[in-house]
């Protein structure tokens, strides 16, 4: 008997009949003998209409504290209504808002985060075999405030549900059915994986795979919580994503191809090869609240360098406007800026045990003949930037040159 | 500066526009130096659409827990509305749900009683110079679950509230302007009474008059809060209800006139007068959960007597029914039936020091040769059953006779 943490979004709660498909999901684990506690978001569209009340009332002003007080409400309706749908069911369940579990949050209305939660009534539940429905998404403060997390706060509240009761898993459900080898609009063999680590899912993740949310796979990481994706209305094992990287000996050496096509390239050439050169062009860029990705600066040549970074395709004209005040104030001889790249990386554990792996990359995409514009490198990634219009070729040929390829499709 | 307590029903609150117009209210009387904790229900048709939801959930059957938890939220979104528009107008202000409150229940969800009222964190932010808006028709019980009062539940928060914090008064806003003299429907002349005690509107409201919930006016009566119905867009002082019958040296005997015609009346003739005959005809209709009003048994005459008693007309089928099995068993002569009847009465406190009340009634009625057919009297009140048809010819005369009449209007 495991007990799980069950977490569904605001489309797998969308309707009145997604909400009784939910029921019936909950009801199978429950009779296989597993303890369950659910967290589950507003129904879809919930969260904005109430939003958008507070925003009339407010000519787009409203105060924080009161905001929460309001768009808690969405979930609150929905556990009720899960509760109901269980029962009805013949499943004994009990629905609890964040305030009744007792999540505690910090003040920060609209964006606060867990300090701690109590277990005491929900254990008891479970001891009496009840199905537990918890608000995702809201807590209260030490002044008995309510509050919300934000943005992927349901996320977040199943993961610390689940490490604060020691669960066997905290499975989300959504509108994919796992985390894939690539994005399977671009690489139709892309497969899913069964298994991937933490460190690799957050990689996958800031590189623009949209499955979860950041702050709750650092969370779960950072309380050894195993995480499962699955797909909220069909059958399968979804991604289990672990701490674990040992347990397999035929692990693959890459678990995923990511890639974006969010950044722009900024080159200023001809800068004096000075200590603290670096500062002085990515300063003023940082000042102006941009941030930058990845970074290469040029072996000098005549006592002069060129030096490249990336930033979001949204601050590229800012970007530019600041670099362009650098350059005049360095002397610098131009500055170049390129918005058609895109960035491809390879993440995997199995890096850190395999040389060879980003000379494998680099021959994969020299094969198609596609130049590489920037390299960057991590522990467990290689990224590189490319003309965006080999993108979708490079992501391909990484994929079969990894061994990432599903065996080709039966007819069914 | 007085505190005062001001409940707005979901009518007053209905719309975002009506949200501001209330807050418009609050504020001037923040300016007045007043103390101001204010009581709002759910925005009209919130409510009904939350159940509509449990109850396709269920099948029509929602546990009542549930439920509480999902329509509490109505109010929940309100105060938080209120409390932003009020803040955007410069009014400090805070909002506080059942459970922030503590406002102690028992546990009868969708019905339940308050228990206790924690002033505390009120009494604070009052003494900081804010605006507590507060949410009716919801409490939390000794274990933390959320608890809703029923249908006209947030006017008996507002009682309740106004009782704990000993405020000055509790105002009632709502689509009326006062209570009247009697239906200005039925009498053009009728008029607004400055003052009305809780016995008499307690009368008022159990004959059919339905500016309050009978609840909350008992609260208010038990715990001496005065409380005052005003109309919530139109300026005016309302009508006061409170203990004090004694003020006035000129008040009127008679505070006015309710009726209805919701009853039916039922006869049954030639039962055996014997003691006990009573229980034996009664006993069975209250068995079958029928409520009698009305009840008078003629003298007797050949040793058998008639019976004869008023209960709701939605009730008449049944205890036709439930009476003609008793007349079989006791062997009695028939049974009457009629639903063309009315019910007349005159209510007022000045009853209890002037003699010749009911006497000076039955005299208008005479004069309009109107046909009295059953009498019941109290304390303070004359109740007369009539043909149905001239029943406002009645109310009219009634009007006249007790001197309630406004002077003829003038034309503006």
């Amino acid at each position: 008997m495991a007990l799980i943490v069950q977490k569904f979004g605001g489309t797998s709660v969308g309707t009145v009949e997604r909400i009784q498909q939910v029921a019936e999901k909950v009801k199978k684990f429950r009779e296989n003998g597993d303890d369950i506690v659910v967290v589950v978001s507003a129904m879809s569209g919930e969260t904005n209409r109430l939003i958008d009340l507070a925003k009339q009332i407010t000519d787009n002003q409203p105060v924080a504290r009161e905001l929460d007080v309001m768009i808690s409400t969405g979930e609150q309706v929905t556990i009720a209504l899960l509760a109901m749908a269980l029962i009805k069911r013949g499943v004994e369940a009990v629905s609890y808002t964040g305030n009744q579990v007792r999540i505690l949050t910090d003040n920060a209305h609209t964006k606060a985060r867990i300090l701690q939660i109590d277990d005491t009534r929900i254990r008891a539940d479970l001891a009496a075999g009840k199905v537990v429905v918890v608000a995702g998404f809201q807590g209260v403060d030490e002044q008995g405030n309510i509050t919300t997390l934000g943005r992927g706060g349901s996320d977040t509240t199943g993961v610390a549900l689940a490490a604060a009761l020691k669960a066997d898993e905290c499975q989300i459900y959504t509108d994919v059915d796992g985390v894939y080898t690539t994005d399977p609009r671009v690489v139709p063999r892309a497969q899913r994986l069964e298994k991937i680590t933490f460190e690799e899912m957050l990689e996958m993740a800031s590189l623009g795979s949209k499955v979860l949310q950041i702050r709750s796979v650092e969370f779960a990481g950072k309380y050894n919580v195993p995480l499962r994706v699955l797909h909220s209305f069909q059958e399968g094992p979804g991604t289990l994503i672990t701490l674990d990287e040992e347990e397999s000996m035929e692990q693959p050496i890459i678990s995923g191809i990511a890639f974006n096509r969010d950044e722009a390239k900024l080159t200023i050439r001809g800068v004096p090869d000075v200590p603290g050169i670096a500062f002085k062009i990515l300063g003023p860029v940082s000042g102006a609240n941009i941030e930058v990705d990845m970074i290469v600066q040029n072996v000098a040549h005549d006592n002069t360098t060129d030096f490249t970074f990336t930033v979001h395709r949204n601050d590229y004209q800012n970007a530019l406007q600041v670099l362009e005040k650098t350059a005049s104030e360095l002397g610098a001889r131009e500055v170049i800026g390129d918005t058609n790249i895109a960035k491809v990386s390879i993440v995997g554990v199995g890096m850190r045990s395999h040389a060879g792996v980003a000379s494998r990359m680099f021959e994969a995409l020299a094969k198609e003949t596609i130049n590489i514009q920037m390299i960057s490198t991590s522990e467990i990634k290689v990224s590189v930037v490319i003309e965006e219009k080999y993108l979708e070729l490079a992501v391909r040929a990484l994929h079969t040159a990894f061994e990432l390829d599903a065996p080709a499709k039966r007819t069914e």
